[in-house]
């Protein structure tokens, strides 16, 4: 049990003392944390990170749906305590699985234990990975000039060049990206690309972009792992990598690169551990699918919507994004990395690219 | 360029002469494929898989949709034969792309292109890997103590042992599993056990299912890509290690082990290649559901659907398969493989799993 582990227990004992004291004095136990929503992030100067405002959301035992959260917060608490004396780690989706047995404490759905989850974040001040809870999602391929090590299941460490240790497929970025697994060592790389789908990924490798711009490819998987994100922020922080991210041209992917960049709606409690705020997007942008002239796709009804809410997020509200999305709006399209390959294979690498990071001072 | 490819785009060549001749003698140009359907597939008792039977598909320049077809594959050929000539790969997706510089050869979707590449590998003989087309999907994790070597991107063969040289994500299997890129060497492992969810795979692996029983865990990430079925067929085959499926217990999960096992309907011209008839299925099946009181959630409309055409799929007609899936449209409740963490997490590696491999004559 290491040390962050021991601290989360402590923490979480806290909140279920607290319930337990409320009641000891007669008292209606309640738990209170910040109000997890669009209109309550605010943007920390010192930390250039979108986090929590001052909004608070007040639990209590009065109702009886109050009183069943604070019951399945001491299962939880109880079931994370065990887990880490037994040096397990568990799924989210196990979780759940396992409050079956928990009575009147038992979930009704995995949404409600996910929260719950992220709750305990918010009120302990400790990382989910502290209390051993995983998700299921894997997370990002990695290539490039790039040596780490990471701990193997038999508890040496193991030198892993990104590049010239792998195979086709990269290296497999754990769950647990923490120092006392994964340390960072060094290598030709000297700036990051996260690229969203794995198409443009294998792309991007397959040209030799690597190697020749001595780029890190780090793919994201669509909407990027805690895992990711986290990996993404320590090569830029502890290795002073600069960090472009390369999506679709579509408002999903806008959000993608403001989870990297800016930190997530969902997790702003962290997003100072999880966010890489000089993260720049490269594309694809509303201007390129003109510029370019690149196969599009209608916007639907949802791409719209999704479109209007980002112009409504504090986290886009400035010059560059207001008049992409705007533009996006007005052209009713929307187009993928991969439209790219309409002027052959080698138009990302030898022209797009290369254009759009100059542009950018990357290159 | 190898032999593969080499003889791929020779064969690919026959099938625009043949378009050509057609036209030269003045006459309208017609192709001949096997019908692509489930009342097209047959049991090739010589290699025990499902393979097409006689029924056949004509296409003829007769009509406009049918010339466009024939426009479209001699593109496609020619693009596929320039690929393999300056050594490169492509996704499916970029193909699609690329081909708007078809003009009318143009596709209207991907589904379309798709499919052509697999109407080309029945014409041709050959597989879709050996006109360089790759998905997008990537292959599955693998942990276990076996032996493996691998090319790297600089052209040296990397040994792995995919228990001692990996980290927590496992060996990432490559688009590209044939001898050329990836040999077995072998190590203790002595049985395959094929697992459709992240979340149990690191369950299994945590739990030191590996280690404990000598099995080699490969992650299905679901439908498993042809890539993880080739990888494991080859295991099968070329190793000699039996080959038990672990799924969720839903009509979707038993088309997953049917892929395995018998090969899938829509690459049934390549099961030879892909299928591992002797791969048996361990769980979750609808006896298992009763037999542990698993957590269940009611079968969907879509569900009962697949379920009853299930019943009329000649790969599912044995009792085994009959009885199981009678049992689930009887009950109207499907689980996940998950659910066995109702009895704590330990309860799939100390009982399940071991009470049904040893039944299967596994353990």
């Amino acid at each position: 049990m290491t040390e962050r582990h021991d601290n989360a227990v402590n923490n979480l004992k806290e909140i279920v003392d607290s319930i337990y004291n409320h009641m000891r004095l007669g008292e209606i136990p309640t738990m209170e944390l910040s109000t997890r929503s669009k209109k309550n992030i605010e943007f920390d100067p010192k930390k250039s990170v979108w986090t929590y405002g001052d909004m608070k959301t007040q639990r209590t035992a009065k109702t009886v749906t109050g009183a069943t959260m604070m019951l399945r917060t001491a299962c939880t608490v109880q079931f994370i305590e065990d887990m880490i004396k037994s040096n397990k780690s568990s799924t989210l989706r196990e979780m759940y699985y396992i409050s079956e047995g928990w009575g009147h404490g038992k979930f009704n759905s995995q949404d409600e234990s996910n929260l719950l989850a992220e709750d305990l974040e918010i009120m302990s001040g400790c990382m989910r990975e502290d209390f051993k809870l995983r998700p299921e999602e894997d997370g990002a391929r990695v290539m490039g000039d790039f040596t780490l090590t990471e701990m193997t299941k038999k508890g040496e460490r193991r030198k892993i060049n990104c590049l010239e240790d792998v195979g086709e497929s990269g290296y497999g970025v754990p769950y647990n990206v923490e120092k006392e697994n994964v340390q960072f060592q060094g290598g030709n790389a000297k700036f990051i690309v996260a690229v969203e789908t794995g198409g443009m990924f294998d792309r991007l490798v397959e040209n030799g972009f690597c190697e020749e711009h001595n780029a890190l490819l780090v793919h994201l998987k669509g909407q990027p792992a805690r895992s990711t994100r986290r990996f993404i922020k320590r090569l830029n922080s502890e290795m002073g990598m600069p960090t472009v991210v390369f999506t679709d041209g579509d408002p999903w992917s806008f959000r993608i690169y403001a989870s990297i960049a800016y930190g997530a709606i969902k997790t702003a409690h962290i997003s100072d551990y999880l966010a890489t705020p000089t993260a720049q997007f490269v594309g694809i942008t509303a201007s390129d699918i003109l510029n370019y002239d690149l196969p599009t796709d209608s916007l639907s009804d949802k791409d719209i919507g999704a479109l209007n809410s980002e112009l409504s997020d504090p986290r886009f509200r400035d010059e560059f994004w207001i008049s992409e999305i705007q533009a996006m709006l007005d052209m009713k399209k929307k187009s993928e990395q991969q439209a790219l390959a309409k002027y052959g294979l080698d138009f990302v690498t030898d022209t797009y690219l290369p254009e759009k990071l100059t542009n950018m001072g990357i290159l």
